[in-house]
Parts: C-alpha cells; sequence; structure tokens
C-alpha cells in the first residue's frame, strides 16, 4: 500500500499491527457492503476509568441540580451517588443508577442535552486532562487509516447513544449517524407543521452489551462488519459475530495492562461473557492489543 | 459552482430544480453534521404502483409457498391475497396484512431473505420493466449531486428496512447502513463464539410513517436534516421537521400529476397527516416537483 509507512505510526511492530495492516491491503477483496468497522467505545476509543466519563458527566450534573433542588435527596439513586456511597452504588447496580439518572434529562431536547454534554467535555479528568483528551492516539490513527481505505468506522457503544454522538464528530471525526449505543426513547411532540422531540426517561430496546451489540449492529447498520474493536465482556458477542464468519473478519481485543501510562485491569467474567476476556481471545480467533507493548503513545 | 451544467440534468428549469441547486450551492453554510438527506422511498425514489413493488415481493413469496403448502389457506389474510379479493384486502389493511407476511419469514437469517429480495428484483412489473428499473432518473441524478456536493442521502422508508437495504446499493448507492424503514426484531442465537441472528416475526417500534419518522431520523440519524423528500402523508412530519427549523431546511414533496408517463395521484388525508399533502405544502414552506412539468424523463 502506498505510503504504508505514514500508517498507524503509534503501533509497534507486532501481530497486532500486523492483523490491521493486513486488513488495510487486502480491502479491495472486501465486498463493498462489508467495508464497514464496528467500534466499542469505553475503553477500546477512551480511557474508562476511574470511572465512565458518562458517569462522571451525570454526577456533575446531579450536584449541579441538586444544589439548588434539595428534593433530589428523596431518590436513594441519588444519594448514593452525591455521598459517594461506594456499597449503596454496588448493591444498587450501574444500571439501576443510570436510569434514575435519566429522570434529570425528561422532556430535554436533543439539542439541549448536546450543549449540556459538550460543556462537560472542557472538565478536568483526575489524571488533568480535559475529558476530550482521553482517547487514544493509536485508536485516532486506526479511524484514519480506516477511513483512508474505505473502511467507515462506526461505534457501538454500551453508552449512550446521545451522550457520544454530541462529541463524536468532534473527538473522532465519526458524525451522530455512526454512532450506535444505549438509546433513550423520544417523544415526537409539537404542533402540527413543528414537530418537537422531546426525551423520555425510558429505554428503547435493552442495554448495548452482548447480544444487544450484535441486535444493533444488525439494527443499525445492517451487514457484518470486517472489522470489530472492544475490550470487555460485553464486547464479546460483537467480537464473536464478526470474527466467526467465513474467515475474513477481525476481532481486536485491547488489553489494557499498562498502568504506568493508563490503567491495568482485564475484564472479568460477568452477565454478557462466561469467561475473562483474554481467555477468550486465545480461544478464538481474536488478535490482542496490548496498551503496554503494541503503543508507543496511549494519549493524543 | 463548478459544473452547475451537469447537475440534475432530467431536471427542467423551475422553482423544484432552483431550490434544490440553490441548497447544493450553500452546502459550505451547513453545520458538517447537518449535511444529510432523508429521502422517503415509495413514490419518492421508485414507482408504487398499481402496488407497493414490496408487497408484489410477498404476494409471490406467498404464492410459491402456497403451492407447496395448501396449509397456509388457514389464514384469512393469506387468502385474501392469494385470491386478489380486494374488499377481504381493504378490510383487513396493509398493516394488518404485512404483520401476517412476516411468518413466512420467521427464523431467516438476514442474508438469506436478501438473497429472496434481490432475486424478486429482476422479475418483471405490470409495466414491462424489470423491478429494479422502477427508479426515478431525475432522484437518481439528485443523489449523485448531493453526494459529491458532501450531503450524505439516507432512506427513511415507510417500507421494510430489510427489504430496501438487500437492493439499496445496488439500485441507489446508498449502503445498507443509511436506510431506515420498518423494522423487524432480531433473535439473537448461536452457541458461544458463532452468534447468529435469525427474523422473528414481530415489529420493533412503529410502522415507520408520521411521528415514527422523525422519531426514527432521531434514532438512526441523530441530526435535523438538510433536506427532506417525500411524497405522501406518511411523510408530512419528517418534511416538517426539516422545513419548521431556521429556515435552512429544504423540504421536497414530488407530485404524481403524470398519467402519460407514471401514474397521477395525490395523496389523501389519512392516518398521519391531517390534510390532502398538496394542500400542506402549500401552507409550509415545502418546495413541489411536478413529475409532469419539472421532470424530462421519469425512469432510468
Amino acid at each position: 500500500m502506498a505510503g504504508d509507512v505514514e500508517l498507524l505510526p503509534s503501533w509497534r511492530e507486532g501481530p497486532a499491527r500486523r492483523a490491521l495492516v493486513d486488513l488495510l491491503e487486502r480491502v479491495d477483496d472486501v465486498p463493498p457492503e462489508r467495508r464497514v468497522a464496528v467500534l466499542d467505545n469505553d475503553g477500546t476509543l477512551w480511557c474508562e476509568k476511574p470511572h465512565y466519563p458518562q458517569l462522571d458527566f451525570l454526577v456533575t450534573e446531579l450536584r449541579e441540580r441538586a444544589a439548588s433542588d434539595p428534593s433530589l435527596r428523596a431518590d436513594e439513586a441519588y444519594v448514593a451517588l452525591l455521598d459517594g456511597d461506594r456499597a449503596a452504588i454496588d448493591r444498587l447496580g450501574l444500571v439501576t443508577i443510570g436510569l434514575r439518572l435519566m429522570e434529570l434529562f425528561r422532556g430535554q431536547t436533543p439539542e439541549a442535552f448536546a450543549v449540556r454534554v459538550r460543556g462537560f467535555f472542557d472538565r478536568l479528568h483526575v489524571t488533568g486532562r480535559p475529558y476530550r483528551d482521553l482517547t487514544y492516539r493509536p485508536m485516532l490513527e486506526l479511524l484514519d487509516a480506516l477511513r483512508r481505505a474505505g473502511i467507515t468506522p462506526m461505534v457501538v457503544s454500551g453508552g449512550g447513544q446521545e451522550f457520544l454522538r454530541a462529541v463524536s464528530l468532534d473527538l473522532y471525526g465519526i458524525p451522530p449517524w455512526h454512532v450506535v449505543g444505549t438509546t433513550v426513547a423520544y417523544e415526537v411532540q409539537g404542533r402540527a407543521g413543528v414537530p418537537v422531540l422531546r426525551r423520555t426517561a425510558d429505554l428503547l430496546g435493552d442495554v448495548d452489551e452482548g447480544d444487544a451489540k450484535v441486535a444493533n449492529v444488525r439494527l443499525h447498520i445492517g451487514t457484518r462488519p470486517v472489522l470489530a474493536a472492544g475490550n470487555s465482556a460485553g464486547d464479546a458477542r460483537m467480537l464473536d459475530f464478526v470474527a466467526a464468519d467465513d474467515g475474513d473478519g477481525l476481532a481486536l481485543l485491547i488489553d489494557h495492562d499498562d498502568p504506568a501510562r493508563e490503567y491495568a485491569y482485564e475484564s472479568v467474567a460477568g452477565s454478557f461473557a462466561a469467561a475473562p476476556v483474554l481467555d477468550m481471545a486465545a480461544e478464538r480467533h481474536w488478535t490482542v492489543a496490548s496498551m503496554r507493548d503494541d503503543w508507543t503513545t496511549v494519549f493524543g
């Protein structure tokens, strides 16, 4: 491929880089309707520790509201978050808490919600970086390389679809229509001639993890992508969906094994997969990218 | 715009062509995240008379199955279709009949369904053309002009999303991930490591008409498009959604007023709109394209 030396400069030579370059070089053999890559977001395109950025956004919103509206402390999920009560948070669970937090935005238009999200990304993460700088440089390079090869990168996140869409073009060059995630239901209101969309506090469908990621790839994309990237048990079914085909699909697992530059953790077995993902990667046809060994740089 | 003379060659000079050329010329003023066009399909991109092509496909499938499986005649909707019983069809309604017909494909993979659909498009329509040649040449030219201007064309159809996705790249150059329509729910089956998608016979969400088109634009696209095109009452809310903005959105209504070259009919008031669409176009900020006056050619 012309310009090969320019490709993926932050990726060290090794099996992961070779598998990606091989995909970029054989794109002419991939049918046009399969030239799509699906990438998880939290822990795959940006840092998800110590908390998901979306959770930090929601808690920030909650704090601001609670400062002027003490009645919010009638909700046990809100109290647990405001007080940083780890035991209560674990007992309630992240999905329950997330659903309760959706109440904060009931009735908002998508435009008003997006303004709140964009403002949050200028705030500082505990590492001292603004949240908008938590993206992984090697993955941004991969997005660019995919686009140049004619493979359309799309995000399939377990996080909120509307949350990520508010910043995806800015952070990744990915327009909102190529972002899939957990989805809020809207009501269409407004008089004749002037429809207005307003958020409900209900999910449309399931949380976008596990089998739901496979169903959502079908719903939103309608093809079997040629590349899937993820880092957690919630991505396992999507990686299998891409890799279990006739052999030309590539599944890439990001391994968080770099405590010096990021965090060291491995996704463990949970509700969405039967085994730790590194064991699954070894059994299946997945390619593993070590953040420590395969990336010369982590952040942009 | 350079090459302006090449644009939209089958469109006669007039208000509709001028409005489209104006949009193409002011695209630099449109924010990148709004450079999307949403186009209805039946009656907007291809001919929907005397029946929706999808209905002809379904009846063709039903006839083939019924020839070897007489038990299908136990279903009154199937009998109405097989016998061409217009009164029974009208009494049952197209939505009920469509839902019954979804049973024919329960358990199919998306790939198997797509093969059936593609095969159907080689068959002949009552006009003598293969179904794949029922597309409108002026609208294909519009899709090309939009793409060249950096506006991504997407289909938002009341018809089946999977039906249209099977042929959208071939007919329109539009990949499956830019096709939204009425959606079948899938089950994710298959053992660990090998997920398999299989059709159910249930809808996911509402039939994609009226308010549902607005909600689905949000769900699948996540922006307010800069152009919407349609031809029926089911498109009215989507056209309003695009045109009722701050004034830079263009709503285009295709008027079927050409009995010599296609059909002459006007969409009348129904469940999705309070008034005939031509009256609505006159009241609102919609642009009307007359097939008879604005198009030098209808089919490709």
